[in-house]
């Protein structure tokens, strides 16, 4: 596992046809991304066909855990050989405005894993999992909520996928335009862009009484 | 076409296994969420395996743009046939927190479009879909750059994919909890979520005399 705390093998998967001086396949780089992406896209392959959902998704050192429910489109292709998926994550910094056309571009921040996902059937695994997509959330919602119970537990499927098949792909600082046009008159630079949390707003039914809790008052970015 | 100004038919593909009453099939709905998003996750099958990219697209009418590179894994593919592909774009909204664990959720709208795509080879479509690609980014910036020549044209792969097979998905509003949760003492709510454009930073190699033009002046929502 020293290996796997350092950093993943390329794979002809996880190896980009463009751009390889953008990949990245250290530890480090691949955990800060899928921390901070609020959700992934979740892919996979229904008669032949690809398919790809909006998923939320949490790290637990390096298995990555979602979630959908027992019945859906992935849980039933997942058991009991396992589900073949792509989990991308992306988090976009900022446009990139070039001189040329062919130059602009965005700053992100993506990870890739592939591999199959295995559906979490022992509680003692699926509870922490659950756990851990709530301070995904926001760290300490977990413990401030009604914990599942077992007939809930019992509706909600959670699949796994181990970080071995992984790579980031990382875009970053201004356009580069090639020499003869960075004396063009157009504007060229960065816009960033950032996810700001606004005021939360309570329930309808929420007794006015009730207070905001700390984990929640500061804005802070995602 | 009067059919498609109006709204999509649902297929196997497109009709979600959980929450249906979330589905949208309206193409207003479609059409600004699509343009809404600054970029989508890609999904195709390659050797048999799930692939999902990031990547910008743009929509025209009834046709969604979105670029790679000859050469790229999904290009090669694409050539005669096309390649089946499902685009998903999301935009999310906010972060939805219930009484109860299992009612956490995240408000959203996503689209899902199945299809195959095909190579656009003809520049007389090639150029307006660029054009359009740069415009997504900021309206206004195609005109005010320099337009791709007869070598970069050639090098950049666009790819088209008809808006015919396509669902939207939108969950908003707060928290639904089970009556008999409403009266626990966890603060329920939705915390709003927006992506901000921040000071556009210049280029280090832009001459300072370069003015930033007014359709990037205004900070304003994604």
């Amino acid at each position: 596992m020293d290996h796997m705390a350092r950093g993943y093998q390329p794979t002809p998967g996880t190896t980009p046809s463009r751009y390889r001086e953008r990949a990245r396949y250290d530890s480090e780089t691949v955990h800060r991304i899928l921390d901070e992406a609020l959700f992934c896209h979740l892919g996979y392959v229904r008669d032949g066909r690809p398919v790809v959902l909006p998923t939320m998704h949490v790290r637990r050192g390096e298995t990555l855990y979602f979630h959908g429910s027992t019945g859906s489109g992935p849980m039933l292709g997942a058991k009991p050989a396992g589900l073949p998926v792509c989990i991308t994550a992306t988090v976009v910094d900022g446009l990139v405005l070039a001189r040329s056309a062919m130059h602009h571009s965005l700053n992100y921040r993506s990870v890739i894993v592939m591999g199959t996902a295995r559906v979490v059937d022992d509680d003692a695994e699926k509870l922490p999992a659950l756990h851990a997509l709530l301070d995904h959330i926001r760290p300490g919602r977990a413990a401030d909520c009604r914990a599942p119970d077992i007939r809930e537990l019992a509706a909600t499927a959670v699949l796994a996928l181990q970080l071995v098949e992984v790579s980031a792909k990382v875009r970053h600082g201004g356009p580069v335009d090639d020499p003869e046009d960075r004396a063009l008159p157009h504007w060229a630079g960065v816009i960033p862009l950032t996810v700001t949390a606004g005021t939360p707003q309570p329930a309808d039914d929420l007794d006015p009484a009730t207070p905001l809790p700390d984990y929640l008052t500061a804005e802070r970015r995602r």
